[in-house]
């Protein structure tokens, strides 16, 4: 009874998939915050290396990938796939159940896929150092990886809530080197004018945002960069979903549902994408995104453009959004906390190529504990909402008398989260409830283009 | 230049190697502790089941590994050996660095090797529960996550200094639904004696030994798994060495030396021991085993009869001790605190085959840091110790114009651990140095035998 599929090394895809080159309707065109018009390469050069901007735009259906970052992701790639027997078994369904996990990294999660990618483009073109934000602490571990790896210095503005209550995921980025500081900081205008109107200000994503991005326009020798939502970002991902299809083969099983979480997009569209373009061709699948009640961007978000952060620094881009200054319950699935959502994800949504589920935190990691307990793995609580996707999918089938097979992608483990488990074990979950009045709220300050 | 080198699944090991059947001297005979006569498999019989016990005093050079306990290694197993090409780079050795790594299961070291191996015939046995102790908490997550494999209960005794130090570590055996205690308790009479004596008593790793053992013997449905220093333990971590034998055929090389940390001495026998057959059978290998200078068991230690607890339930057992009541100071390599050292490594060291080492504190983390930036790795402090062995093997051969290939074993990663990564980058790390006093003192307590 197999339960592991691992391609040989030399089967790693040597491709990044564009799922723009196919998609019926692109996404609509950033706009320039001041000029509301389109924007150009020129605009973003001040923030990505010319190698990222040319990939952000490319209508090209593959992008190689380079040998010098093939090198680096080969450390923890190829990933396993698994076939979840004993989960299936715990839960009672006559459904398949696989998943594609992508905590063997260093970081724990997908995020060094792109990580390592953007920071080999960057030290390319002669940039000395990055500037990021983290929430929960995976995106800025995995840029401090890469940056440590590349020689280059990687700047970490932090949400100050996670600074404080996750010191060991911040431990992790210093031991890689990265400079970490509680955002917002003092060092910014984007900081300050925060800190002017709220001294107290835990912080948000995109507050964070904020910060990094005006550190890296105002210095020359430093870009900024993003873990998600952006289309390059998403493209790096594909390497999950192309591993996968040559996985699925491996079983003899083809996926009649692939699911993933959904935060801003990123570990969604990796495993999704090459299976879309699957669908596209024609094959029958269903293609799920699973996102926190607490932050139901896709399910009670609107299409519409909006800025990537709070302060209003970055292009306008047409997405499902709460609104840039929407402000989520503080769950523990700190990845799930963004406001929006990709560009090319909330296309496909507004076009139903894909679909969308909400779930709430302690369905989620009622979920993560019958993994954890079966299948040995501790779910980091992002990717919980895909293992609760996954059962509620199978339970859902079980009841039509259906057999179906379904993929997840477990995109990293929880090592860095155990005090969300021992609240969740201690019945002290806190409460995820979203306020109907704050989105009503921060939805109508959306900006008017 | 490859990095990484993974055996197929099929040629995964298929028997653990037993060094008893080739050991030019075996270990002393374990002696009852009210008796003082050798111990016969009666005397094992409350504590470990049949199987167990036949494996403890087997003179056959392999032992089959049943298909159930291959069935689950294979989760994670075959793990990676790595060329550590960056770390030889970054401290400018011309020597070759490879390293095995354990942290891919999903508790994160190799303790799973054997604990698995030890649900497995305790189940088959019709054991409903097992007692174990732990320090740290690597053992404990271990025996934990078998445990909710196989569908068996787990009590775990902690250390209550670990138990309040270590909050994640106790939620992941928590989040495999494990029973876990802060030792000493009042639920035994070993706990109660050394509450009588010392109300605020902290713990040790010999008085949670002490716990569970008293805990398995009185219970017909309970029994003891011991995490290290038995000789089916280190028999069942073989399968690390094994591995790595194939892998260095894929490599072209063969080690020099091979390097692993010893606390009770498992995963050094893991590795050490299919490459001592080698030695046994005339190559040429140096075998070194790096401790802690807060715990030097086989440096300063005696080689003599000793109990394997604290309140002296256990047999005696002849071995390299520091005594039963020694007390070590609070390092963070939890895993490394053992006052003995397991008896087959013990005579081994004794008999010459293999050499030993201990480091500072200061100095292990130094090498962990170097390794962490460069193969992206965050070792555990337990394993860092066979990191700096590494690192200062390769700068001795530098120094006399050598160069030679060094294998370590890198038994697990420190996600658990940050908070000691933390204080050694504040430069807080507290002082590790042993009082010579102290040590006298517990030396001179060893039992005449």
């Amino acid at each position: 009874m197999q339960t592991k599929y691992i391609l040989d090394e030399k089967d790693i895809p040597k491709k990044w998939y564009n799922i723009l080159s196919e998609m019926p309707n692109k996404p609509h065109p950033p706009l320039h915050p001041g000029t509301i018009k389109p924007i150009g390469p020129e605009d973003l050069a001040p923030l990505f290396p010319m190698a990222l901007i040319e990939q952000e735009v490319s209508l090209e259906k593959y992008i190689d990938i380079p040998e010098e970052v093939l090198n680096i992701l080969t450390m923890w790639r190829p990933t396993p796939l698994y076939r979840a027997h004993r989960l299936e078994k715990a839960i009672g369904t006559k459904s398949k159940i696989y998943y594609k996990y992508e905590g063997t990294s260093p970081a724990g999660s997908h995020k060094p896929n792109t990580a390592v990618a953007q920071a080999y483009y960057n030290k390319k073109e002669g940039v000395k150092k990055l500037s990021t934000e983290t929430g929960a602490g995976q995106w800025g571990s995995s840029l401090a990886l890469a940056g440590s790896l590349f020689g280059l210095e990687v700047k970490v503005y932090m949400v100050k809530v996670s600074y404080e209550q996750k010191p060991y995921r911040r431990a992790l980025m210093e031991a890689w080197g990265a400079n970490v500081v509680p955002s917002p900081t003092t060092e910014t205008q984007a900081g300050r004018s925060i800190l002017e109107k709220d001294p107290n200000s835990q912080g948000s994503l995109g507050i964070a945002i904020s910060e990094a991005v005006e550190v890296a326009a105002q210095n020359a020798d430093t870009k900024y960069s993003l873990g998600s939502v952006l289309n390059h970002v998403l493209h790096h991902q594909t390497i999950i979903g192309e591993e996968c299809i040559k996985q699925m083969q491996m079983t003899g099983d083809y996926p009649d549902v692939v699911i993933a979480s959904a935060g801003g997009g990123s570990n969604f569209a990796g495993i999704a994408f090459p299976f879309l373009r699957e669908k596209i061709a024609g094959k029958n699948i269903k293609i799920v995104a699973v996102e926190p009640t607490a932050c139901p961007t896709l399910t009670k978000g609107e299409f519409s453009y909006d800025f990537g952060d709070t302060v209003g620094l970055t292009p306008l881009v047409k997405m499902y959004t709460l609104g840039h200054d929407f402000m989520p319950p503080g769950i523990h699935a700190g990845g799930l906390r963004y406001h929006g959502m990709a560009p090319i994800v909330s296309q496909l949504y507004h076009d139903s190529l894909i679909e969308a589920l909400s779930l709430e935190q302690a369905k989620i990691f009622e979920g993560a504990s019958i993994f954890a307990k079966n299948e040995g793995i501790i779910p980091a609580p992002e990717s919980a909402h895909a293992v609760q996707g996954a059962i509620e999918e199978a339970k859902k089938a079980d009841e039509e008398g259906k057999t179906k097979t379904i993929l997840f992608n477990l995109s990293g483990h929880g090592h860095f989260d155990m005090s969300a488990y021992t609240q969740y074990f201690s019945g002290k979950l806190e409460d995820s409830t979203l306020s109907e009045i704050k989105l009503k709220e921060s939805l109508s300050s959306l900006p008017v283009v």
